[in-house]
């Protein structure tokens, strides 16, 4: 079986090889012509779901899309679906964690609490599709540490541990990760599909 | 009767005299030394108490305060609390309004709902207090439009309007906005106290 990955991103594309062992990922880089397509739900699952079911269009095949953000208690569960341009524009790492730090710098400690949550869908050829939620709990520090990961991970310690997912090895993160846990839900229900 | 409200905003202070017709209204500025009250909650009634608090203890006078800002649905709710300092710093209210627009720029017309709150609290000597909540509902537009108000005004159209609060004249403003429908309210409790 074929699944296309609807994403350039190499990263994610190793990463879901490496969970779907024994099924064929391919990414979109085999598809020159696949639409962008902006996320403009408001849900994880919207915006996973609304990518997932425009590249089996266009591609004919089964395929797979993510959305994930950091999630931050007090900000009621914001900057969520709009991590990725918290700052403004798209895809600014650096600008984003910033603004978050910002915002942040009068909430106390005991108000810090986070969580990285990623959805993944997979939509068939048939028009089926399915979605699947991984989660990771934790809190937002003030001072970011470590060079690993992307995005907020310099400034995520996750629950019971006292490191930033920044700071922890590639692998060592995919194992405990919201991404890590969807995707290999996402594998499960692929295997087990009737 | 003397009431000190717990602000140096001047237009603040004559809008409460304006409401309060009849109550001998200050400002903080008759109090030199008094302290500078962090917003470090989560909540406008928390953050307008923790104000009107410090400055009833501080004058030994009832003391109003107020906290506000704008809630928008896609974004469950935020700025919020946050809404004056949502671009990391403290005030800057084109630093805000155009980080909003650069969030929201993805998101359809449909789900721009969004309403301006504002509550007021009160803080007698004795101990007691109470808080009272103002809204204005309407919607966030994507191109800003007048020069009147403050803060948000310019992106904000109400309900049943189509205007921005930027775009109406200032008795306009407060005899529908979220602060004059929160300061009558608690013009009526002081009134009417025993």
């Amino acid at each position: 079986m074929k699944i296309v990955l609807a994403t350039r991103n190499q990263g994610k594309i190793a990463e879901l090889r490496r969970i779907l062992d024994g099924i064929d990922v391919i990414g979109l880089e085999e598809f020159p012509d696949a639409p962008e397509v902006p996320e403009t739900e408001l849900t994880f699952a919207g915006n996973a779901l609304l990518k997932a079911r425009a590249i089996a269009a266009h591609t004919g095949l089964p395929a797979v899309a993510d959305d994930s953000g950091l999630c931050v208690d007090a900000m009621n569960g914001m900057p969520g679906v709009f991590s990725a341009r918290w700052s403004g524009g798209h895809g600014d790492d650096q600008g984003n964690l910033d603004l978050l730090l910002g915002q942040l710098s009068d909430v106390a400690p005991e108000h810090r609490g986070a969580r990285f949550v990623c959805v993944a869908a997979i939509a068939w050829p048939s028009g089926e599709e399915e979605t699947v939620e991984g989660r990771l709990d934790g809190v937002v520090i003030a001072v970011p540490r470590g060079t690993g990961g992307f995005g907020y991970d310099p400034i995520f310690v996750p629950e019971g541990d006292t490191r930033t997912t920044a700071e922890m090895a590639p692998e060592e993160k995919d194992a405990i990760s919201h991404r890590g846990k969807a995707f290999a839900a996402l594998a499960d229900r692929i295997r087990t599909r009737p």
